[in-house]
């Protein structure tokens, strides 16, 4: 019996708002007191962003078993139950559980003063450290610190250290920053350096878009391109040199698909070599486009698909983040096993370990003996996929 | 011998400055004589939408045989020497012949005062229609009239119904509106209404993005996004139920690419089954999102590339129509017919010649008995794609 180390790369934590409470600067508690409140302020908001039909967040549920996300035994057993060694932690992106102030979809909830937001990241960045330093088996979990608001470019930078000094393995970003024209801007230079310095993979996470208005159809048109808006990170990077300037910077890509990775390639390569335009080609890159992507870049593939599965040549294995998305409900869990079965069945060992553990053990630096040893105990045995 | 008649889906028009400042309304000519006098100051505009690399445009060169744009004889040589029946005319997207005060790819001159831009796309649109009216061969161009600017949206449904009757065959919108969230917004809705009652087809046309400001890689960036915003027209149109609400309405997404079509389709159809989320259910749609591209869409396909040839049936062969970009250096003229033989060389003749111009004269209604004729004279025979 050989099982498989599963890694999943997508995995939500939150606390109750009471919780959070005690992790927030006192000059804000007034303020989340009344935010929580009243529910209906919030949905006006969310509705101004994504529409009509924005979902309200499943932090609202906090029935078992989804106070997992932050009853640490219980996530445990969950973990255990789904046969996952080891997890990724991402923020809730809405509803009463998302950081304080942080809860519309990436976007703050009072669009004139992002200063509430700002400290709402920095409360849950506090919690979650001593969540997982709490846990019995802190070798399971790698926390993402969510840099959320980047206006302040000092600041960030001074929460990104924090982070790695607190034992948190990553940071997430918006999709674009809140203000100005984009990731490109050279004033974000100094989170580019410290995260390479200090070996912190930066994260979008599909969630954000532009405000498309309390409008008809726009919580459909939002769902249409909120992970292309996830995406352009990656090109805001390329072109503007910073992966080129940072070879040791690593981005990760989570939960907004995996089909997308081949095409937008192959539009970058034909744009880095001239053929669409040689107006474009002013970038001064040494490599590919490509190339930068299997050097720095990963895709966190959550509850991925069969089509996806095919297409892992041309995305590239070795860039592939299995991910479970725990505990929201269109993700795999409590049932991984039986969709683990119907995406890679069929797939050589080799790669289906490193899509499933291999690829995010090295990306998150988890122990991999350590992993290994929950893997003999709760993991899907490779004759499984035969 | 059967020759192919060919329509270019995708060609463009320009006048000098001298010639439109008659056309402008008389209250903007002294300010179009100051930006004239001043590239510099156009440059630096241009910059802070698509960086520091932006181009000029290809209408600041006026020899031989680029003067095809504003000189008719010239124009209808270069159609003839390309092997083209007919031709559908876009304006130029910037340079000193692009319309008055709107030369900025799709962004007002005046960020801050629309009003002389929305006067440059009515002098376009007058100057169009009186070049293409004293055309020897009217028969062979459909004039697309440029709505550029629809903030005041009973001024833009005026001018659609001018260009109706002045004999323009359809509009051409932003890739999104100047203000607002996107298309979605039910303020539109008498422009829809408008171009469904008049049979006009409404076009986005690849080059306009959000400002990505005056900043290192941020032309690039701009080039990597701006197919995609083209795109978006579609997807708002069709979650807010305005191609439900009209049936009759097209839609033409030209010079964007064609290999985006299949995985867009895919992932909207998705999203209507609710595989992705229920949250997005929320269309009230009777068909899948599909059925409405097969419906009243297609694609404008310049200088169409082979893989988008092998993907013509993923794409739907009934909404591709091929262009040539004429008179732009990225395009296939004057180089035409070689070009065609690279894309289509084995495509089943029926296939052929929907592509290439029956789905072009069926959206734009075109004579086909008067284009034939021109074929005989000037079309490839069918034999050449053997």
């Amino acid at each position: 019996m050989d099982p498989l180390t599963i890694v999943s790369c997508d995995c939500h934590a939150a606390a109750l708002p009471a919780v959070y409470r005690d992790y927030l600067e006192p000059a804000f508690r007034a303020r989340y007191d009344a935010l929580i409140a009243d529910p209906a302020a919030v949905a006006r908001r969310a509705a101004q962003i994504i529409g009509p039909n924005a979902p309200t967040g499943d932090g609202d549920d906090e029935r078992e078993p989804l106070t997992a996300r932050w009853d640490m035994p219980r996530r445990i057993a969950e973990l255990d139950r789904d046969g996952i060694a080891a997890e990724v932690i991402f923020p809730q992106p809405a509803g009463r559980n998302a950081p304080p102030f942080y809860n519309i979809f990436g976007h703050p909830f009072d669009a004139n003063d992002p200063a509430p937001a700002a400290a709402g990241c920095r409360a849950y960045n506090r919690w979650l450290a001593d969540f997982l330093r709490d846990s019995p088996s802190p070798e399971r979990h790698a926390g993402l610190a969510l840099v959320g608001l980047v206006d302040d470019v000092p600041a960030a930078v001074a929460e990104i250290e924090w982070a790695r000094k607190a034992g948190l393995r990553g940071i997430v970003l918006r999709s674009q920053p809140l203000s100005g024209p984009g990731w490109h801007d050279p004033r974000f230079e100094p989170i580019w350096s410290a995260c390479e310095a200090l070996a912190l993979p930066i994260h979008t996470h599909g969630g954000e878009g532009l405000p498309l208005g309390d409008l008809p159809g726009a919580t459909s048109i939002f769902f249409t391109e909120v992970c292309w808006f996830a995406h352009r990170l990656f090109w805001h990077l390329l072109w503007s040199g910073v992966l080129e300037r940072h070879p040791k910077l690593r981005l990760v890509f989570t939960e907004q698909f995996a089909e997308w990775v081949p095409g937008l390639l192959k539009q970058l390569d034909m744009q880095y070599a001239g053929t669409v335009s040689s107006a474009t080609l002013t970038s001064g890159l040494a490599m590919k486009p490509s190339d930068y992507w299997a050097r720095q870049c990963s895709v966190g593939a959550s509850f991925m698909t069969r089509d996806e599965c095919d297409l892992r040549h041309a995305i590239g294995v070795p860039t592939i983040l299995w991910g479970s998305d725990f505990p929201h409900e269109e993700g795999t869990w409590p049932n991984t096993a039986a969709a683990l079965k119907t995406t890679f069945a069929g797939v050589p060992e080799p790669e289906l370990r490193a899509m499933l553990g291999d690829n995010a053990m090295q990306v998150y630096g988890f122990d991999r003996a350590a992993l290994a040893a929950h893997a003999q105990r709760i993991g899907p045995s490779v004759a499984t996929f035969a």
